[in-house]
């Protein structure tokens, strides 16, 4: 059986907007000792599957920072303080595609990393989406609405066009939603 | 049309075995003017999908330092120097469950997280894989080997009793790659 190891202490390292680095020292259940590990405290994150009422999907292309690439992802980003995962899908939603939807339905929850990041992402699917503005740019965010199918969509995975760790998990979601007829 | 940004400069803030932890300045494409960004650099990742000859999984039970929590996986772990994704696969494989594989398929690979991680996760297939040995547990690392069928593996997806983004990422390649008859 497999034990969790108790918290001994903690201290940061680094704080920023994204996350606050820590040095963790946990105690081993099985041998009494202390050992250190880096993790990397994060508010949650979320993100949205919008479905227009023709059955596309809307994405956003945008330049990520650490892998230097431009990407196809579905709308996403910080649950702010004080919002719920559904108002922060709502705003994400509005913000990176300029669309709305009447209603939004969790389809469950994904750790990004348990082994560095102690936060969760948590998928919505808005369904019937309008569009009643414009993308919200701003001087770091710069996105442009993609339109596609899902079988468009899956043959992206396949082929390595989309990969995005948590958009594919999205649609792990999405799919088995879909699969249990709700 | 997005731009990618262009890199003016990156200083190191704290190194540890799992990431590098830098301030990149970015320049945009469209103001000219720099912003910083905060990304971990980190060697490449892989995790395994191992069948057995009997159809069923083969996961891993363990405690995560992040989450605190005890969390059902496929087998994975770093890319170490000098390993290609496929000996790093073979090698996870049999430390984290004792069992071989004949053949090692590559499945597609994900970007962990492109906003702030820089590093590719690998996904392999592991067909009719035999036990050769033990679980090598460690110091920090303690295992427990569960075995599923591939219908309960969706059933616990979509519960959320396994809910590891990169574990997701992997049945999502495994599934297109069996319903591409690969």
């Amino acid at each position: 059986m497999i034990l969790p190891w108790s918290l001994a202490r903690s201290r940061t390292e680094i704080e920023n907007r994204i996350f606050t680095l820590k040095t963790r020292t946990h105690i081993s259940p099985r041998t009494g000792r202390e050992h250190e590990f880096y993790v990397l405290e994060a508010d949650d994150w979320v993100n949205v599957v919008p479905l227009t009422p023709e059955g596309q999907v809307l994405l956003v292309r945008q330049f990520r920072h650490a892998t230097r690439e431009v990407t196809i992802e579905i709308p996403g980003g910080l649950i702010e303080a004080g919002q719920t995962p559904e108002e922060a899908a709502a705003r994400e939603l509005l913000e990176e595609t300029g669309y709305a939807a009447a209603e939004l339905t969790c389809l469950g929850r994904v750790r990004p990393n348990p082994a560095i990041l102690t936060n969760w992402c948590y998928t919505f699917l808005a369904r019937d989406v309008f569009q009643v503005s414009q993308i919200q740019n701003n001087e770091t965010e710069e996105l442009e609405l993609v339109k596609l199918g899902l079988d468009r969509i899956e043959e992206m995975i396949f082929s390595g066009e989309i990969d995005h760790a948590l958009v594919l998990s999205a649609f792990v979601h999405f799919y088995l939603h879909q699969k249990s007829g709700a």
